[in-house]
């Protein structure tokens, strides 16, 4: 009998280096309409007065009163912490801003279609607009992604830009919060002159939930391409503008989720 | 000279298919905790008691003080929104909630490393445990996407699950906000009479936030692992916990980003 001369274990197989590695950064942010704190979000530093304006507007807090400035709280307080804080100034036109979204709700909860009414009444239909290429829609996970430098060196971060009927980038925001780097998009075009969005495309790197298309459609953005999918009350929401909302892109194929059945394409 | 018989055009091939597609649902819910509204969530329906529990044990609204019921507000108002408020109860031995981290500061903003100062006011750093085996970390995702059921349904919905040193998935739940998922998780826990959840581990389908560090923190988690890159606040919320944080999963490899420094295997 030949005794074995070699026995086998499990064992665990390990490559372990120490190197450095760029994180995202995220701090929060406080935002002010008019000197009364709206929210505190939670944000990767950068475009800030874009994201106060842009959040602003897209909750529905400005109700059409023009932003007449925007400045960080700079009160002599600690430097790390005075450009945490944002004032977007109407000169006290706007509305004094109440509790968000249902949190001061003192009945018995809402749902997903009282919010739906709620932005209904809020926000007119979207104008019908010519329909954007289907083919350029596909493009643009490509496209943007050329230009996400903060993913690129993190893999942590959100993207949402803004693009044409020639299929062109306009504006790329990157940022921690989805959301962020949408209201950054939508208040760098407030404060430039430049919504509505008519005509133009959002783009956002994520899934679309009902806020994403909330804030396009506040915004004027005729379409929305989200890389991944949509949630239900989101598509309802889409259907509802009248706004073309696809998604779920694996490279040439996508789903168009809004609206319900594709028209066919009108001879130019 | 011959003519030529065929001529390229650029044109648009498409492939169009109408069908049924099955989307995430999200859905308002209002957190009560003794009659006092806290939050309203966008989440997915399910597992609604857990959530609502575990939201006010992770921000610290409980303050140690055990729940002695949760309910549905029901107070006989339209059928589609009397699941949408829960309240937490403790007999009112909870401290009245106030306004949500920061929103209410009246001074210029505060920073990063305030908060992580709060934190660590409110929570000791976790006990040191038995690091959990490495070449488990990276089973991780593998094990949990098989009990994805709504993610593979949607591809739109956030998972987290708790595990424990031998590598087995206790508790997987989904939602379409990858913070609700985890408060799924650690309010299932709290209502089992499971928590700190010493010596087991939290999976986190996306990236790790400073929430996400802080939610497990709350709950007593040595490690956490996601599947995307954390956020620089993270890694240091996770270090002053003396938490675990590995993340970035590519298949085997992956980066442990807390403890600073790893330390030598401990003999068994």
């Amino acid at each position: 009998m030949i005794r074995s001369r070699t026995q086998r274990f499990l064992v665990t197989a390990v490559t372990a280096k120490r190197r450095p590695d760029d994180l995202i950064v995220e701090e929060p942010m406080t935002i002010q309409l008019d000197g009364t704190v709206v929210t505190t979000t939670m944000r990767t530093p950068g475009n800030d007065f874009e994201l106060a304006s842009g959040f602003c507007h897209t909750e529905g807090l400005l109700a059409g009163v023009p932003v007449v400035g925007v400045r960080y709280c700079a009160d002599g307080s600690a430097v790390e912490t005075e450009f945490n804080v944002v004032t977007v100034e109407t000169g006290g036109r706007a509305p004094t801003p109440t509790p968000r979204l249902g949190t001061s709700s003192s009945s018995c909860g809402w749902c997903g279609s009282d919010q739906l009414d709620e932005l209904h009444q809020r926000l007119d239909p979207l104008p019908a607009t010519t329909p954007l290429p289907l083919d350029l829609l596909a493009m643009m996970p490509g496209l943007v992604a050329a230009r996400q430098g903060l993913f690129d060196a993190t893999g942590a971060v959100h993207a949402a830009a803004s693009f044409d009927a020639a299929g062109e980038v306009r504006l790329v925001r990157e940022d921690v919060g989805r959301h962020n780097a949408v209201d950054k998009v939508v208040g760098a075009m407030l404060l430039a002159g430049e919504l509505p969005a008519t005509g133009l495309g959002l783009f956002v790197s994520g899934r679309a939930s009902v806020e994403m298309v909330q804030k396009a459609w506040s915004a004027g953005f005729g379409t929305v391409v989200a890389v991944s999918a949509p949630t239900a009350l989101a598509v309802e929401a889409a259907r509802r503008a009248g706004l073309c909302l696809a998604g779920f892109m694996r490279g040439d194929r996508f789903n168009v989720y809004s609206p319900e059945r594709m028209a066919d394409p009108t001879p130019t």
